[in-house]
C-alpha cells in the first residue's frame, strides 16, 4: 500500500478524460494533474522541445512526491516516453501501449484504424507498435485535426461534428477496419459521432480505459495501490484563462471552476 | 519611386490572403513574406512574447531592405502595432485600422459586428478603435475559433462549415448588424459560408481590401510606389512541413509548392 498521489500530465486538458476514468476506477487514489495549457498544442513542436516541456512537468510532479506517472497525452507518449522512463525514479505509463495492446487483442480481422492529431499520425508510433505486437495487422491511420477544436468548443454533439467525422473517416470505412483506436485524449468527447459514423460493428478503443486497467494492474503488482480515506484531487495548468476552466469540466465530467491552479514551469 | 520590396509578416499563413490582394492591386511591387509557422498560433501567447516574435520578423525583413512593413495578422496588429511602429525605421501598416475605418464609413445603422480568434476578440482592439472613430456605433463581437482550422483543412466549402457558421453567427444575426468585419486573415476563405449565413444585406469587410487600398495611398503619398519590371515574390516560413506548402496555396490563390523557404528566426 502506498498513499502518495499518482501524477498525471498532458500538454493541455485532454488528459482529463484519462483522469476521469482513473478516478472512477481507483477512487482511493490521490491525484495531481498538470496540463501545459500555456504551450499547447505540442503537436507541431520538435521532439527536443516536446521532451524538454514534458520533463519540466515530470519534475513538477516528482517534487510533489508522486508514486507513479501517467503520460495522459498521445503526442508526449509517442515522442518522449522512453526518455521520461529513463529519467524518472518512479514507474511511468503512457496511453499508447495500453491502447495498442487492447486493439491488437480484440481485432478479429487485424484491420485496425488509428485516428489522432497530425503530429501523432505523422510519428507513426501507433503503427510501429501495432506491427510489433501483431505483425499480421493492416493499419490504416488518418489525422482528424478538427476534432480537438470541436471538442474544446463544446460542439461535439453538434450535427457539424458528425459531418466532419464522415469526411475524415470515409477512408477508414472503405478499408473496413473492425477496430478503431482513438489516438487522442480529446476524442472520447466525440465518441458518439465517431461510433455512429463508422457503425456499431467497429469497436472503438478509447485509451483511457485500457490505460486505467494497466495502471491498476501495475500498481497492484508493485504493491503501490492507495487506500486513502480522503483522497485529494489537485489540478494545475500553466495558463488558466476562463476558457480553460470552462472547457476542462467537459473533459473531466464535472465542473472544475476555481479548482485549476496556475503554475509557471519556466521559472 | 522606390523599387525595394514591401515586407509582409504574419504568425502563419493567413497573411497570404492579404498578400494576394496586394500582388493583384500593386503588380509592380516586389514582396517578401514571412510567416512564423513554427510558433503559430500567437493568440494564446502573452503580449510580451507576441511582441518579441513580431520584432524578430521585423528584423528579418529590415535586413532584406524592405521599404514598408505590412502586419498581415490581426493578433500582432491588435497587440504589438505601436511597438513595431516605434521600432521600425520604415513605415508600418496593420490590418486592423483599415478594416475599422472602412466599417465605420460604410455602416448605415452603426451596428457593426466583429469576428475573429479568441485572442483578437478578447483584446477588444477592434471595439476600442471603432468606438473612437464612430462613438455612436454598437459593436457586437464574437470569437469563431473553428474557422481557422476549417480554412486550413480545406473544409471551407464543406456543408459542415456552413453549420458551424450558423452556430457562431446567430448572436450577430439577432443583433441585426449591417456590417461585419472579418477580423482574421483566414476568414476570407469562408467568405461564402459567412455571407450566406448572415445574408446578402450584411456587408462583409475583408481586411485585405482596405489594407491594400491604404497601403497604395500611403506608398503614393510617400513617393514609395515601385515600378519593377520583374517584381520578385519571396516566401519564408519558420517551419515548412508538407502541410504548410499545400495549405498556403489555398490562401494565396495559386500553388506555392517548393516556393516556401525555411528560415530560423531564433538563431
Amino acid at each position: 500500500m502506498n498513499n502518495q498521489p499518482i501524477g498525471i500530465f498532458d500538454s493541455g486538458i485532454g488528459g482529463l478524460t484519462v483522469t476521469k476514468e482513473i478516478v472512477k476506477t481507483l477512487p482511493q487514489e490521490s491525484i495531481i494533474y498538470i496540463g501545459d495549457t500555456a504551450r499547447v498544442p505540442y503537436g507541431p513542436r520538435s521532439d527536443e522541445v516536446i521532451t524538454k516541456f514534458a520533463l519540466e512537468m515530470v519534475n513538477f510532479l516528482l517534487k510533489r512526491k508522486v508514486k507513479f506517472l501517467v503520460v495522459a497525452c498521445n503526442t508526449i507518449s509517442a515522442v518522449a516516453y522512453s526518455k521520461i522512463k529513463k529519467f524518472s525514479p518512479v514507474p511511468v505509463l503512457g496511453v499508447l501501449k495500453p491502447a495498442v495492446f487492447k486493439a491488437a487483442r480484440i481485432s478479429k480481422t487485424g484491420r485496425i484504424g488509428v485516428i489522432g492529431t497530425d503530429g501523432t499520425i505523422k510519428s507513426n508510433a501507433y503503427g510501429e507498435l501495432l506491427k510489433k505486437i501483431r505483425p499480421d495487422a493492416t493499419i490504416i491511420s488518418c489525422a482528424c485535426p478538427l476534432f480537438v477544436p470541436i471538442a474544446e468548443e463544446g460542439l461535439n454533439k453538434h450535427k457539424a461534428a458528425k459531418l466532419i467525422a464522415k469526411e475524415y473517416l470515409k477512408e477508414l470505412i472503405k478499408a473496413r477496419v473492425d477496430t478503431l483506436i482513438l489516438g487522442c485524449t480529446h476524442y472520447p468527447l466525440l465518441y458518439k459521432a465517431i461510433s455512429e459514423t463508422v457503425g456499431d460493428e467497429v469497436i472503438l478503443v478509447d485509451s483511457s480505459v485500457p490505460t486505467t486497467e494497466m495502471l491498476k494492474a501495475r500498481l497492484t503488482e508493485a504493491k503501490l495501490l492507495g487506500k486513502n480515506r480522503k483522497p485529494t484531487l489537485e489540478f494545475y495548468v500553466t495558463d488558466a484563462p476562463d476558457r480553460v476552466q470552462k472547457v476542462a469540466g467537459r473533459f473531466f465530467g464535472e465542473k472544475l471552476n476555481g479548482r485549476l491552479k496556475k503554475v509557471n514551469l519556466e521559472e
